[in-house]
């Protein structure tokens, strides 16, 4: 087990309806440390990936962003989740379905700060469908700029965001991956990586 | 001037309304190099204070926030805006107006992090009319946790808030307070701090 699936068995807890709680270090409290050790790791997983922006989403993405951020130097963009049905010109937008608040957000950046020369490492703290990752991916491609890896702590290996990122042929290393939760038995099984 | 009034002075913009626009390196786009910049400054001012917990609301102040923890060596929490009318009884809870999107948003903070011994400095990267940060501190008062202080980036001297949350006797801090700005001449002038 690495660092962060050894965090998870320590202070995760399992809910019913296969909801892992890590507000305790990941999304609500941060652990510091924690993140920069995360920032490192990717570090270590895209550095030769010529990394110029580091992408993450509002709100509980933007921790972990700042520490890979600081490990490749570059500037870290989040993409903000907006309210209007009146976007101005002036952003990229995707359309991005929440199943834990049951609605649809726009999700926009500005067109300022990304651009075809960029190579863009995008950063979240949990994949489950895939829905916010799939936006961002969007927002990026609609820029010209080139995805050139997306970076996440904690996936469920057992929906399917994952999986249609892979397909679609994109680099993506996700830290600790569920297999397996048991709300009962307060068990998480990680797959072997 | 200092590091911030200065890059407020490169890349910042004036907008009517008396909106200044520093989404190229604050609150949209990220310079972490700044954000450690402002850290390590807002550990300067209240290293001496015994902070525990740093505490923000998402999204904007997280960066900010991460970069304070790291420096007192102690967790960053950051408060949920909620959209839930049920809110269960685990929770703290505030109401904060947002004068920029014309709505009132529940904020919360989950009890289990927030403790009668806590040290609190609440962190964020705007302060206008106060809303958020009064919102927090009612959060951190309800806990029975101490607000030890609160750091700002921008302060909108204009602005009633600032003179307010003084006023209360609390030690607030913000690295650049403007004074006045104007969107025709595209100038901002800073209060001698």
């Amino acid at each position: 087990m690495n660092f962060l699936e050894e965090r998870i068995i320590k202070d995760g807890a399992v809910k019913p309806g296969n909801v892992l709680k890590v507000d305790s270090f990941l999304n609500h409290q941060m652990d510091i440390e924690l993140m920069d050790k995360m920032g490192e790791e990717f570090y270590n997983r895209f550095k030769d990936a010529g990394v110029t922006k580091v992408l993450t989403i509002e709100a509980s993405g933007i921790a972990i962003a700042c520490s890979v951020a600081r490990c490749f130097g570059v500037p870290m963009v989040f993409a903000k989740k907006s309210k209007s049905v009146n976007i101005d010109g002036d952003v990229y937008v995707a359309e991005v379905e929440s199943f834990t608040h049951k609605n649809v957000n726009k999700v926009i950046v500005s067109k300022k700060f990304l651009n075809p020369e960029d190579k863009v490492l995008i950063i979240d703290d949990f994949l489950a469908n895939g829905c916010a990752l799939q936006g961002l991916i969007s927002i990026t491609e609609s820029s010209g700029a080139e995805v050139v890896g997306l970076g996440i702590a904690i996936e469920k290996g057992f929906q399917i965001g994952g999986r249609v990122i892979r397909n679609l042929g994109y680099k993506l290393e996700s830290l600790a991956i569920v297999e397996e939760m048991d709300a009962e038995k307060g068990t998480v099984t990680f797959r072997e990586q």
